[in-house]
């Protein structure tokens, strides 16, 4: 039995720790929790072995920063991760509170179990055993986590393009993606992009008697429908003027991959999902219409009376949350000033309408022929027993594209998340197995990669 | 000076005392107020001199019952009003608390000030005073004050419709419309019906991430814009099958009158309603599509994430509340069928839809032609010295049709609220002058029935 194997009762301890903090960035009362969770991740860095472990403050939440430079000669990696989560709502649909980790079967159940903390705390062990047993690592690492992946802060974006010679590296190397079944090693190569906003509508200056102003009233829900029904049809064909014009469609061979991936779309529709039925663009494949598609979606709504019962008002107001999910190449800038110009142009009379963006994020795709990537799959293929396979994902991970603009350096996405995690869903978990055979998959990728 | 005159610091004392009851029927929680708004109708019935007051109880809130049959030979009406009100939010928009009356200038401000508190109040005094000065009244006198006219309960509906004995009357009358325009007398001789429920949205069984699942997820929110896209065009049109096939055009004559009726079309919009524009259907006149069209309107919606920042989910489900306003001659049930169908048939793929009615209320129209409400015009027309105009009203006063169908009688509707009331809304007022004025026309107006 390895150190690795001996240790898995602290790792999950470890982890059910970091777990515990509810370090939700979104939500401007758990910043005392963020500031934690942020002294948390430096800890157990110096635990680890790590040195010159430091919060970088700056505007937004704190990034944790630390290194091992003793491996002159050696590549040098990055290592990147979040601390924060999620918001946990709608909580009553949790079977175990979100902060309070639970472990079932061979899983443990919390908020961000899987996205990002279980993966980014593996990062930490990985190397914790590498320097108990041994002393040192074969290679040079770097941490750099951050606390604002799941609130689209910009402290970390500003940070990297500021461009400090001690983020110096070769790869960047991101546990924040899934694996694509269970026990097949996976590693992700693309990712799309976003932008994030609010959809504010205002209609008259007051709520209005639906029965005396009726027939003559603008009604901003009415008008959100309106725009959000002009913006993508029925069939999910996104209506925006030039918006796909960018759109690289998937390779002959990428597409023959993925088909070639165990996959079984009723087990995913009914049992991952939960859902009747699959939806989206007619004609196009599922995983180009998950991974190589561009989206538009709204994640929530609210105007009016909605409290129990009947009023009968016309609201002066409505608002909407609305994202787009970017594919290589569109730009951000330009897709969220084809999103609101299309906003003002479906915008019915009567009501004005005002698009914020909250954050951005570009789309990324990686040439998967690099040593780095290489060197990533041998180790998962070696810990898991089985070749490993490489996707995308129709997630946005922005980071990654500022590690190539910024340290011209490539991103390794070796994920260990199930696709039944419930990644941002009530009772998200982490599949302890997945977690112990990610700690060795890292240890084992840094020793294929100085040997 | 007369009684009536002499009493006003009495009457606004006591209109102050019954708005400060928050008795918000939609509410569960404010059935304690109910309660005590009912009692305190039962008391002011007595003080005012009227007999056999008592608390109806049954399945719903309690109706208030009072009468006075010393005038044998003369004609009975039946006064009706409600002493519940809608809920007062949002309730940042209130200048004063809304459940503490406040006057400023010649207006006092309260939830249920006009609607229907004032009103109701109004009739009482009225009675009031003839008792206290002439120990009668000229006709007999009977008073039905109901709590759920706000919410839609049923309890005077089905107690109206079992024909009790005691509430045969030769006309209804009714102070719960408003006045086309300040100082001019107005009756109201058609009401619109209303449809309203619940729109149930499920998509998937549990919230799923925009990144993981966006392009093959349905989306609720989604589901229902598309929903109410389909049962409404962008022009205002209703679009549902059938719908419209029953609606009586106003008639020319009506029409012509209505032209005449004072009316500066830019305050409406821009003092009165605050809006920017009016909306409507296309090429029908304003005083049709607010009396004499059916409307859809969405009061309110809920769905996914609403709280601060971004959170990238596909909701599991959505709601929303939606009305349809009814003319002649549509029928409630007819409508709600339609309306259901027209939800099945605009559901997208992927999701289900479910619409549950909260209640429903036939439209009406009047014959001006009777005595009664040829005396009520002249009594108002006295008190205010202007000829009284016949208007209907958009707005939904389902007793009316009620007490049509089964007691056999027409409704008289003496409104005295004026248009920038804020019914329904925030900082809702009642006109003081208006409020004396009405209680002396509708002392006139049974003198006048009388005489």
């Amino acid at each position: 039995m390895n150190y690795y194997q001996q240790h898995q009762k602290q790792f999950v301890e470890g982890l059910t720790a970091f777990l515990r903090i509810p370090s939700i960035s979104t939500l401007s009362e758990h910043k005392p929790d963020i500031q934690r969770a942020a002294e948390f991740v430096r800890e157990e860095l110096l635990t680890a072995g790590m040195t010159a472990a430091e919060l970088i403050q700056g505007k937004g939440n704190p990034l944790v920063y630390a290194e091992w430079l003793g491996a002159p000669g050696k590549p040098t990696l990055l290592f990147y991760g979040h601390y924060d989560v999620q918001p946990p709502d709608p909580l009553d649909e949790w079977k175990s509170p979100p902060f309070e980790p639970q472990i079932r079967g061979n899983d443990i159940f919390a908020r961000g179990a899987c996205d990002d903390k279980g993966q980014t705390y593996l990062q930490i062990k990985a190397v914790e055993g590498l320097l108990k047993t041994t002393g040192k690592l074969p290679v040079n690492v770097k941490f750099l986590i951050e606390g604002e992946e799941e609130s689209g802060g910009e402290h970390i974006e500003a940070y990297v393009k500021s461009k400090p010679p001690r983020l110096k590296a070769d790869a960047a190397v991101i546990c924040d993606t899934e694996m694509f079944a269970p026990d097949l090693p996976t590693i992700c190569v693309g990712l799309r992009g976003i932008v994030y906003g609010e959809l504010f509508v205002e209609g008259a200056n007051h709520d209005l008697h639906s029965g005396v102003y009726g027939g003559a009233a603008p009604n901003p829900i009415q008008a959100i429908a309106e725009i959000v029904c002009a913006l993508k049809d029925r069939e999910g064909r996104i209506r925006i003027p030039g918006f796909s014009d960018r759109v690289v469609p998937p390779t002959a061979k990428e597409r023959e991959a993925w088909a070639r991936l165990p996959f079984n779309e009723k087990e995913f529709t009914e049992k991952e999902m939960g859902a009747r039925a699959l939806v989206g663009e007619p004609g196009v494949p599922l995983f180009d219409r998950l991974w190589g598609r561009p989206t538009l979606e709204v994640h929530g709504i609210r105007g009016g009376f909605i409290g129990e019962g009947a009023k009968t008002v016309i609201p002066a107001r409505a608002v909407a949350k609305i994202s787009t999910r970017l594919v290589a190449d569109q730009r951000t800038e330009e897709a969220a000033a084809q999103l609101k110009a299309a906003i003002q142009a479906a915008c019915p009379k009567g009501v004005t309408a005002e698009f914020k963006v909250l954050h951005a994020g570009a789309p990324s795709l990686t040439n998967p022929d690099n040593r780095f990537i290489h060197a990533a799959a041998e180790a998962m293929k070696q810990v898991f027993g089985k070749e490993t396979v490489y996707i995308r994902s129709g997630g946005s991970i922005p980071i990654v594209g500022v590690f190539d603009q910024s340290l011209g350096i490539p991103s390794v996405m070796m994920g260990f998340g199930l696709p039944d995690d419930n990644l941002h869903a009530p009772n998200e978990k982490f599949h302890l197995p997945n977690f112990f055979r990610g700690i060795e998959s890292v240890a084992r990728y840094l020793e294929l990669l100085g040997g």
